[in-house]
């Protein structure tokens, strides 16, 4: 008779927030950017994807994917590839030890969950496919380092192979036409630059008008302005922002980070049609970031925005009180996602301008207060029960 | 005793709308642009600047100008500059022919009124400036051609130089360092294409952010992705919209004029900090004309923005009904600055996306329906009596 063992492994995996933005591919099968970029990986205390993968001969529905407990298509092309190359090494490693279970050969069963709402609009697809393929490696006890996973995750999603480690992590775009060293790295540690801050204000309506796979090559092909980015902007923020990190240089940080976000949202402007992501909303949380930057005297706090309206505000934890004691000042408690031990501490901060106050008031549903964090780490919290069963997490 | 006769001329002048931006100085004491510009010479029924120009040894207090009944300030640099190059020529006529009038010795007063609100947010200065120079060129009866006086008015307001011509009107940046060729010529008479209307949209909110001439030498000092406008995007929106003016092609017309506009707010989205002159409401009004044109199967309407969120949209008289007809139908009678005559043809056009029609209901609040027309035209309506003393236009 089969045997009917279920055999797993599970993992949880960061969200990364770029500094230096992911937009557009060389190579859109094999998930190849036209430029190399640059996340920070967010803590998973706060934000993170916990995965289960499992495999068994008793699978008899074949290949399957629970997320958030619904049935998740395993059949696209992307989830495709990284289940072939994930069955493709654990292969080899069978083939090379007999004594080996013949996994590659079984039904993958894999469960995930996030620990924040979609509302918050972040973009979870990139700690999904990290949990994905870590988890799977995991399963199939792959010798393969971070950065070979990060190979197979980028095709999965491409800012995903950033999730794969923590701290301050780089995307190498890479040369080869197959993609063989379009690969991440880590920057540094986390522990490098622990006093790494964010704050993450959801704006109301975060709901995207176009896709970033669509619209990054939409981008692509009609900006007459995307060229530079490529070939000229972003190998200078490259540069400046991996020496920024090394030097722990907060204010060269900033305005890097800045600076890309706005030329990233530039050629979406200069897309023709144009993709606009952020809103008048978006637009006041830049105000207010020149605004608490200027009453400092210091750079104090970094805007990002990524595919949508949300701003992702960089701070370090000793400015604290200046960054998050304003925006609390002006949003309130009834918005949530405040960290009460942290909010409760914090004296009346410096006032914003009146129209970019409204602005946020009536715009900012929730908040995220996180900070840079670690890469997936290995549990025994387990999605799928011993017979196989799906459950939900504690 | 001294002659204390008033010499007088007037003249009206007309608003530009660009259609290929000019936006950077390479030279800001001169205003010599980092690139050409093309615009389209808007109706003075509509939208114009009637000046006077007057000149008499009674005037005491020296030159003065009047701008819709207030007292403006003639001492800045910009208008110092008009008034001593007329100066200059008119001197340079004086002595070739020892019977004229001295007039280039005497005060100049100036009333200038315009006949549409302030509140439009209309850059009023290329008006205004072209009437200036004009007028006083009449008055002190200069043989100098239109090319030759947008010269001077350049370094009244760049865009200035384009109202001395009706029709399709090209700046050319030129090479000289003392800007002699930087001059305005008609790329074509407004007859020659003069079914071209416009449809002003108004935005409530229209208080401009930063000035154009702040913003643009920001942009030229911080963003990365300006040298490619000026480089290589804006030359070929020049030659194609040469070519899409004189092939009478809307469709080519429409599209280079949307791209440059986009072109031109990308540049200053990545200045540093990034100027945002669009607001919510500008880029429903982008999201309406693309479903209008979708809709109707072909190009029928074309968006720009100048330095500030009102949409300004060029369609063509034929396509009327789906252009006008689903604005009216979205806003409704009580926005006013409808033409009765035209709207009341109209029927119920195609209806827009909700979010987009709300949007646009709630942020318009005014709309200027015009089209092509002419240059600056002399007229004996004097805003200055025979005996010198300012009196409002009937």
């Amino acid at each position: 008779m089969a045997d009917t063992k279920v055999y797993r492994a599970s993992t949880t995996a960061p969200v990364n927030i770029a500094v230096v933005k992911y937009w557009g591919k060389r190579d859109a099968k094999l998930n190849l950017p036209t430029n190399s970029s640059l996340s920070v990986t967010l803590a998973q205390s706060d934000l993170r994807t916990l995965t289960t993968a499992s495999c068994s001969a008793s699978y008899t529905e074949g290949d399957s994917l629970l997320l958030n407990g619904e049935p998740s298509d395993v059949s696209g092309a992307r989830t495709q590839a990284c289940f072939r190359e994930l069955r493709a090494r654990r292969a080899a490693l069978e083939a090379a030890d007999p004594s080996l279970p013949k996994l590659s050969s079984l039904p993958l069963r894999i469960v995930s969950e996030n620990n924040f709402p979609t509302a918050a609009g972040l973009a979870s697809s990139a700690a999904g496919f990290a949990a994905l393929v870590r988890a799977i490696a995991n399963l199939y006890e792959l010798p393969a380092s971070p950065s070979e996973l990060s190979l197979i995750a980028r095709q999965g999603s491409g800012s995903a192979c950033r999730s794969l480690f923590g701290g301050y992590v780089a995307w190498r775009m890479g040369e080869n036409p197959d993609g063989s060293d379009s690969i991440a790295d880590q920057v540094a540690e986390a522990s490098h630059w622990p006093e790494m801050r964010a704050l993450v204000l959801v704006a109301s309506a975060a709901k995207k008008g176009v896709s970033s796979t669509s619209g990054m090559q939409q981008t692509v092909a009609t900006s007459g302005l995307f060229a530079e980015r490529i070939s000229r902007v972003v190998p200078q923020h490259m540069e400046g922002m991996e020496r920024a990190i090394r030097d722990r240089d907060f204010a060269a940080f900033a305005e890097i980070t800045m600076r890309d976000s706005n030329s990233f949202h530039a050629t979406c402007a200069d897309t023709y049609p144009p993709i606009f992501y952020m809103n008048d909303v978006s637009r006041a949380a830049v105000r207010a970031v020149e605004q608490i930057n200027a009453a400092a005297g210091r750079t104090v706090a970094a805007y990002t925005f990524d595919a949508g309206p949300n701003a992702v505000i960089y701070y370090l934890e000793q400015d604290t009180e200046l960054v998050v004691g304003t925006f609390y000042h002006v949003l309130g408690g009834e918005v949530p996602g405040w960290k009460q031990a942290i909010i409760s501490g914090l004296k009346p901060s410096l006032s914003l301008d009146e129209g970019v106050a409204a602005l946020l008031k009536g715009g900012i549903s929730r908040v995220i207060q996180t900070g840079v964090g670690e890469g997936p780490i290995r549990t025994e919290e387990h999605l799928v029960a011993e017979d196989g069963t799906p459950v939900k997490s504690a």
